[in-house]
């Protein structure tokens, strides 16, 4: 997995690490940064005006297509660590959402990526409606600066 | 919670502990015991013929109202542990499970139960079906020795 | 499980509840509220002025030896929801904490307590080290009010 | 992610699937396959004669450095699926580890890969250790057939 340059409007989530996310190495266990990506892009959508939990109820789910994530620093417990979210790519039957999480020091922990579809309840693959194709155009568009990291 | 004494008919589940269960002490997480009970119960029906799976589709849930957990010594990664079901007790309104976690060793890990009330999927507290009640009551009756352990 | 009636010092943790803690009821997963209460737990050893993170490096584990919850409401998908935690009883040997989650319409969801004692990383059982006992005492001395549920 | 090729030695896990480990959608959560991989790649370093909680305790972690997964079909409560777990490909300084889950019907649910690297219990990156290069250059080089997926 490439290097990722956060781009567009970013959310920032904000979580302390709990004891249940560790692992006997020590140190946050590698699947439970996943959750965290789905948080954060709850916080990039609630902040968009478009909660999830709203967008859902229309009949619709963004489902995920695939996960990628690359790991840099572990995180341990009890540190505040912040997810950044952002649009990557957006396409007319899909997204892809970028995510960095790095700790209090700044330091970049992993990157990742979530790519999505939209799908009926019942299942079915349908383009994205135009409400929500709008929401992620705009967040792209939209330029912020994302602070430097430590490492 | 006191100490319990499995009775009636017994089912054994075994599975082999996963690194993403264990914690930052070393070993598993506590709260990593409640889905292995949920898996026992899952067995526990099988086994009497009607897969959770099964009663769920005819419109109910068997929902969880309380769970309990003594924990005895830790499990680790790659054991191979099982997880013994039993029907503690049951009510018109509403059952109870008993657990009981161990090691290869025959060791005591943890004992536990839970309990459940029958609800629509709308959430509509209702009594237990008649052939879930016939097979929780005739779990409690029919007679099984489990393996004494080595603590 | 009884009904409980918090005391003393009572730490609040607000979080919210993530997709991944849901289950196929469409609801938190009954096992997802016990790491809740560990972080409410965290945060009041954090407040009391001893994080466990600092506590820990000092050679000792509290470990957990009995949880109990009791489930009265489900929470759901995004929903804010704060954990209220105190200490329900101290003793030289062990510590018994208490909790209760609460959605924003102030309803309780899930009352419940753990029980712990301290054990050195190499897993000896001791008494609570004196600076710890005297906290814990502190604070089921203070007195705080907890709003009333809406339920 | 592009569509794997399984090779080598494929090792097998069955494992039903979890009440826990659905979501909302009434699927599992796709986090969950994660750990499900983990099992995979345990089980593999089990046949080849060295298990990992073995490994471990020669003072070395074969630790995460990347994750992907790509999701086909969705896996439900009480299923029994298959994790069929391959070495992808092995370097003197890391390996990347094949998965592909498949329901009992052998349908292709997921496909995913793992990067690891070797470091010592202090964190310091090192080469393979001779004998476990030798290992995964073996299961490479083994051939197998796996049986074809029904989608």
């Amino acid at each position: 997995m490439q290097r990722l340059t956060p781009k567009g409007r970013i959310s920032q989530t904000q979580i302390r690490v709990r004891y249940a996310e560790t692992d006997a190495m020590g140190i946050v266990h590698h699947s439970r940064y996943i959750p965290w990506f789905e948080l954060g892009r709850s916080d990039w959508m609630r902040e968009a005006g478009l909660p999830y939990s709203v967008f859902e109820k229309t009949g619709y789910y963004l489902t995920v297509t695939e996960v990628q994530a690359r790991y840099y620093h572990p995180a341990v417990y009890d540190e505040l660590v912040t997810i950044y979210t952002w649009i990557e790519e957006v396409k007319s039957r899909g997204i892809t959402i970028g995510y960095e999480v790095r700790n209090e020091a700044g330091q970049r922990l992993v990157q990742g990526i979530t790519k999505h579809v939209c799908i009926t309840h019942a299942g079915k693959p349908v383009r994205l409606p135009p409400e929500l194709l709008a929401m992620f155009r705009a967040g792209i568009q939209q330029d912020e600066d994302l602070p430097k990291t430590s490492n």
